[in-house]
């Protein structure tokens, strides 16, 4: 495994080598930062949470080995004392987060770390790094795939991926999001999910004729053989070429199953309606009709509302670079502090805009669910001694605008904590999922939205409510620095 | 060093295990391939070639491990015999390259790989991918350091980066496009570049106050004292607590070299001009004003035209991840196929959109450059075996629209060829640079285009013309495929 340690900015060492040496003297705080982002990404309504896995990895395997700490003498900044100091380190804080798959929304803690100052802050980037990638690619992914419907879509985009870890964690995040399968092989290994693939136009240049190529093809993959038809003239020569070759392949006793066509560029809308009618004019009625070509959800529902006779998308660039929004916005914020004297005191950020002023203390969030239809009502954050029961009437209120209130009404709801214990005093204690099961927790979470919270443009969008006490709590903290 | 041999779309195996069986039997393919581009990112000019030291870290590191070949046999897709194949799998083919941080156009080839059919098609997709990231980042930070002018730009996107290697990657391409530094601590270790940072907003909280914090920076780190100062209210504390804190650094006789104030908020415009005044006034005026908030080429650009008082840029997410424009678009075509007779054949791939057809056989690039100015004139793209001589008239067309002709008197002008030999028959012959000298070769690159060439929007495009052999050549083949 890699060591990724310094996978960090350069300011968290500073901080820390400062935070290290006041300890020293034994002034000695603990910290609670939360990670959160404001904006769902591509107008979305949602956002699906990603990369918990990989950040139990980089904790796990935090260490300074030798070199590294070699390294950070030669820039001449750290204290022997600060690098002596390192050789020890290791994460001995609390991890709580939402699991990886679930539906979040703007302003909710998704991971909320408890550790001494130096650690908690030392784990900022990567921390960010990591989920902010992973929750964007698959809350794109989910779009992409809503927009396929009951379509499957296949993550193709490795070769526009931005580096080697964008196509593999990419390809994982598209999975979670709902993909079907990758064609990042690598990916496939790691995380033990379906690759799919075929051949290249290059391998139709590579022979003398197209029908060559593709009789080949067919040869040797008669059991999944999606033939690409667009290297010449899709409908002139590409069709009918594979047309001949499924002919004869039937002919020889061959159990068509899994076979069709791959259009990659053109005309889709066009291209798939003439192929379809030409397939099944010649019997071939289960032939799948596949496309990919700078597909994204929007196009994908274009086509569809033209009548595309498509049923499988391939989709590369557009999702594995979440190209319309290619950065997820997650930050990490310092929302309780502790000294030597063992009171926890909120903290808060200020900003000239409401919604960048942050929430302060320690907090957890309840998930509320109509419980007729098991459907999501709203997100709920509170301070983490408080207990909500559902067998109580419950009104919630936007902190923005405090007079748009709802009251639901005693067990006519239910709830749900979302923050899980990931590490418990440096120890991890949460339960590995696989990619697959991960995939499956996040349809389960899709089908509590209704579809209005799901649309890809104008999305309704779920209230995320501050508890009465919270509330008080950060009006108090901002009434007080506006004082001073 | 990680093992990315797996890092490949499914079908480039596939095919691969085809071409292997084929030349079982006997039938052995050698095909040359060219990487290129179409478009400029972001409308820019031209872009900066990257990547290529991992590309060749990758193709040395080639090789098939057991577990690996357990997961294709895994697949149920893959024949003993070629799993077999595998396990003796190396590169054996050429490659030739521009050099890194070589300015390039659409349309011309980066990469130029000659080998085995199956070991051609194999690095596609990982050459693709190393190559349109770092390329595009590159281009990125040289766009953020055009609008920078003389001013200095540090990279400080990692936590919006998409994954670690966007991070780690992202920042080396960055530092080749022209940044000073990097906040990325592990591309410092990696690449021998400078990495730069100070603290956060947390660092203030962790304080009871920003006085104090900003005393407590100052006393660890009076060498590099940039002050964040914007936790509550830049001018009305942040300013005026950095200011005491100047004050008493230069009254205890610390010599104040590097120091200054960080604005990560607000009006940048607006705040810097009058921190400025203020900085000035109590005698600062050389404490430096750097800023770091959703910054690109294009805010930039405005901040400067209003007379914003920033000399140094931190530039995050808009970088690392190329926002406006996040994938560079490079592809990967066969351009000529040897059999068993030995003889090349130029191949072709025809599309409906002219500039899409691509340039058959093998090639090179031929740089044109004013001899009296130093400055670029054209590239010339034409076959491998041509050879161009300053001594001749030299006339070159637009091959899209042949009317337009410039003809170069002889020894007006000189000549150089772009590609260089990278590997020769699998080995690498390509002798290594640091990042920082492909930064001074890109920089002088940049210096022999014109303003015109590289201003940010409406850039001038240079002339990338095709011999005319190579011209001829295409026609022909484009006509025997449209009788075909």
């Amino acid at each position: 495994m890699r060591n990724l340690t310094l996978l960090t900015d350069f300011y968290e060492l500073t901080m820390m080598q400062a935070y290290y040496l006041a300890a020293e003297t034994g002034h000695r705080q603990d910290a609670v930062f939360d990670m959160f982002y404001r904006e769902n990404p591509c107008g979305n309504g949602y956002a699906i949470a990603a990369g918990l896995a990989q950040l139990i990895e980089y904790i796990e395997n935090l260490h300074f080995g030798d070199t590294d700490i070699a390294y950070l003498r030669s820039t001449g900044v750290f204290d022997e004392r600060f690098l002596s100091h390192l050789k020890d380190f290791r994460f001995t804080g609390d991890v709580a987060a939402v699991p990886e798959g679930t539906v979040v929304f703007p302003g909710e803690p998704l991971v909320r770390v408890r550790a001494p100052l130096a650690e908690g802050q030392f784990i900022e980037t990567a921390l960010l790094n990591i989920i902010n990638h992973q929750s964007l690619i698959a809350t794109k992914a989910a779009r992409v795939c809503w927009a396929a419907g009951d379509d499957r879509v296949l993550e193709f985009g490795l070769r526009r991926a931005q580096g080697p870890d964008a196509g593999i964690y990419g390809a994982r995040a598209a999975m979670i999001g709902g993909c079907y399968g990758t064609s990042n092989v690598l990916a496939g290994q790691y995380f033990d999910v379906p690759v799919r693939g075929t051949h290249a136009h290059s391998w139709i240049m590579s022979f003398d004729c197209e029908l060559a190529a593709f009789q080949a093809y067919a040869n040797l993959y008669p059991g999944a053989c999606i033939l690409l038809v667009d290297t010449y003239d899709t409908l002139k020569s590409g069709v009918p070429n594979a047309i001949r070759v499924f002919q004869a392949m039937r002919a020889q006793g061959t159990n068509l199953t899994l076979y069709g066509i791959r259009l990659d560029s053109g005309d889709l809308a066009y291209l798939s309606k003439q192929a379809r009618v030409m397939l099944d004019d010649a019997g071939f009625s289960d032939a799948i009709i596949s496309a990919s070509s700078d597909l994204d959800e929007h196009l994908i529902t274009e086509l569809k509302a033209q009548g595309a006779k498509i049923s499988l998308w391939g989709v590369g660039t557009n999702l594995i670079t979440s190209k319309e929004y290619p950065a997820f916005g997650g930050v990490y914020k310092m929302s309780a502090l502790r000294n030597n004297d063992g009171v926890w005191i909120p903290k808060i950020k200020l900003s000239e805009n409401p919604v960048k002023v942050t929430n302060p203390g320690v907090k957890k969030i309840y998930r509320l669910y109509d419980a007729a239809s098991g459907k999501m009502k709203a997100d709920l954050i509170t301070l983490a001694d408080e207990t909500l029961t559902p067998g109580e009437d419950l009104t919630i209120f936007d902190p923005l605008a405090t007079w748009k209130r709802m009251t639901l009404p005693a067990n006519t709801y239910t709830v749900r904590e979302l923050l899980v214990p990931v590490f418990v005093n440096g120890e991890c204690v949460y339960e590995e999922k696989s990619v697959m099961d991960i995939r499956e927790y996040a349809r389960q979470e899709l089908n509590t939205l209704w579809d209005e919270h799901k649309r890809l443009t104008n999305a309704h969008l779920m209230p995320v409510d501050l508890s009465q006490q919270l509330y008080d709590l950060k009006q108090t903290m901002i009434a007080q620095l506006r004082e001073e």
